[in-house]
């Protein structure tokens, strides 16, 4: 499998009472990325609330999200536990319902040392053959890796061959690139450093938003690719402040109020998380109207 | 029920393979905080990894303390969850096992908006009858909240009623002291802030140092007391260098490791945590021979 | 030469059109000041705005400081200059005019490494005999001293004796006192941290307060070094809204705007820094009430 | 005049002892500068080491570099003074002696707010009808502005008219770009963002780079300008080690450094500012030959 170009994040949508999965509407939402001409699907991410599920509901979003995505295109797992123990089962369960690699990030309640994110990396690494996307987003995450260190785990472990950088540092991209002389894929998770990061040579850009705007990011992708320079940076400019504002009210909150004004009620991010204002819905609705 | 004087934090252990909670290691555990004089338990802080629990071993550990410890002391039960239903449902648990009273912290993945944190607190209160210690612990829970924010929570939420400080600086309790006028009830989390936080008013030390050095957090505690202002500052300078050693290193740890030089083998703590290098277990061993 | 106690530093009086120094108004500040009882007198520090003085007016503020203080107090003169020669310069002059000490910070523009300031500090001891307090304050210096580095030049420096910590960080303090076993005198440049930095066994406090509230400081010290524990959070509470409002709002701009409130017009500190507003001049108003 | 492309940054050159400027030493530098095909000179920068100057050295400076430009390209004065007055005072000369513009930071020893930096700004502007670049470098200043308020002191004084962004953060241009409609000139002062900067339509870079590798900024400003954009990001990773390197180990001793290396010896930076040390003096050195 090789991965490149967007990878998108369909959001986990909730049934009435945001007590259940709703298995249907999460069909809706990955048949609207695969509309939106995304290169592969990332269940379980961040913008999929895969923090706030139980382990029951995270089985079933992995296990349907390959099954109804069906091989048209890759699909990423995100792991992102706490313990070593439920990450590696997570990859396991990963592996057997077929998913093509797991994007693994080491979640913490205490810092982890180096040391301790190794061997969380190498243990689940032995658990399963599937392909280890490191992902470093210390946000949300609690704890930053640096290029360098996360070099060091793709040398030294078995499946960890890429990256994702989140930290919003363009030059953490330099250093990678710089570093493994462009031989290590590494991917954007910064929606509003996009045209950087792929100036910089990144595989890809990992985002939710074709949930909400289609093909633009794909659109994007497609000119910096083809050296179309120009016509990239006008893209980029277009979708600015929209990215902005996805990543600065609350990625799951906004897609989902992205999605209700589309007319698809998939329910609100799970509490604490609280779904965006009236005038934060409103400001959303009018970026979405420049846009499409 | 009125908290004050030393909290004591027991640590989990782990039977051999880490795989289970080993309720005989745990009742040990706590026979030793209560032989150092502690004046109440907290079961399932940070000492006690609380995050690296299933949740039914969290139960087994709530249910066990309480009654191991039979009324003799309060029992305070921590609750750090990612989501508010399971912190509603941990903290009814606590109520029906006969527990004294929560510690709720906001433990976050996407970082939470006060709106967010606030609704948290309001949602558990609202759920049972018992006091609410707010827990504020930016370096594990990813959140910072402000006193003037912990002081609108408990004048508005019904059951909120005590601040446990654990950022690490000083002008907050002063500030809870000064804003509240020195009625609010605050407890210091940071162990090698305790001298000043007694000195600044807090009604008490939350700390798993008992575990290892017996009742010298107990006699400090006294020592501010009863004004001995000499005995206190020399009192605390003897522990110094032992308290930063067990932050620094990773409490669970050093904690576990100091019982083990003890002879009470519960278990190394759970990956991707690990137990102290042979360095630092030396350096332990120095600090305790020291102290006791 | 033995500093202990408070040490009091005067604003420096412009005349009206703040063009030049106006040394009546520094012969009065300098007098309110040994009138509160302070134990030595630090001119040409923050609150003095050394760094916005001529050569010619630091000369001259120098030099009639120690003149008008004639012997019945130490006198400190506070050295930032961003050349090392420019330091020299200052500090023999300073030894010239009969100075008991300097306070010597790093200011930098580009931030320095420890080499560099190390052999700053350095090249000033061997250009005088005078000792040197080590002054590690990074919100206005811009590089941040750690206690053991500052530790360090003060095993190896010749005139460098004690250390002036206005990190913020009361471990700071106790990291000295501990490595130092006690030996080396620290002081305390941080108004609102006064009171665990005298528990922490600072040997006095740099403070531009007794400009206003006259003996309150130094009846704080007297209590801590008489071990009237009680007596000192009391005093320390009392003043903390003061000390924490003149800090927040700036030094320079709070005292001299308290000064007037007292009848004293000193002028206004100089651009670009802006006298306080009518706001914080009320407010400022309202807490001198409260303490006199 | 209208600025745009690469602005050339010289070194100030010192004789033998670094007590004086080596006014030949000046024209070679500001020649080597101009063969690199620099498209502006902006003397007394940071590279310039102007923090570190006595007035007299100052305006010889100044004045000497508008004259040895003489009108072949716009020269640029920066001004970074601690005080408004003194702003005022070398804004004047640089007007009086011809230069074409100044960059005004707000250096800073009390950190200030944006009303007294609004202040600053307003005034120096009253005081010459020079065109003046904003620049924010938090790094060395100590203060950061942000793009809202930039744009809003362009909005409203008179000469504020450009923008030379330092803080590393290449949102901060995005906003920039999108808030002023593209129609505010930015310059990228972060020589290791020149790729991102120029992308995000920076009118241009400023950088002592040209001094050390000759013409190879302004062939990645071409290739950005033209649309060449794979020829641009190899140009930019070629420098990139180069840019990274004069960047963290120093600007103004990297490159007197790099002129040493190169022939010319034009002295040390100024103390407390160290040159390079022997293992980074050959580092550099092997860059250098790596890239010419």
């Amino acid at each position: 499998m090789s991965l490149s170009g967007i990878i998108g994040y369909p959001v986990t949508p909730f049934n009435e009472d945001n007590c259940a999965v709703d298995i249907k509407g999460l069909a809706k939402v990955i048949d609207i990325l695969l509309g939106a001409r995304v290169d592969a699907i990332a269940a379980l991410g961040s913008a999929g609330e895969a923090a706030y599920l139980s382990e029951s509901e995270w089985r079933e979003v992995a296990e349907y999200a390959v099954k109804h995505v069906g091989g048209t295109v890759p699909v990423v797992i995100g792991v992102a536990e706490l313990t070593t123990a439920q990450a590696i089962s997570y990859a396991k369960y990963a592996y057997e319902i077929g998913a093509d690699a797991i994007m693994l990030s080491p979640f913490s309640y205490y810092k982890l040392s180096e040391k301790e994110i190794y061997s969380h990396y190498e243990s689940v690494s032995n658990a399963t053959p599937l392909p280890i996307m490191i992902y470093n987003n210390p946000a949300t995450c609690g704890v930053d890796m640096s290029p360098e260190f996360m070099l060091r785990m793709i040398s030294n472990i078995k499946n960890a061959s890429m990256i994702k950088e989140s930290s919003g540092d363009i030059q953490r991209m330099h250093k990678i690139y710089k570093l493994s002389k462009g031989k290590v894929p590494f991917f954007n998770g910064c929606n509003h450093l996009a045209l950087e990061a792929l100036n910089a040579g990144a595989s890809g850009w990992c985002t939710a938003a074709p949930c909400l705007i289609g093909d633009m990011p794909t659109k994007l992708f497609e000119a910096v690719k083809g050296g179309n320079y120009l016509e990239a940076k006008e893209l980029f400019y277009q979708q600015f402040d929209f990215l902005e504002f996805i990543v600065t009210s609350g990625l799951a909150a906004a897609v989902k109020s992205g999605l209700a004004i589309r007319g698809h009620d998939f329910g609100d991010p799970r509490k604490p998380l609280l779904p965006l204002n009236d005038t934060e819905k409103r400001r959303l609705n009018e970026l979405l109207d420049e846009l499409i």
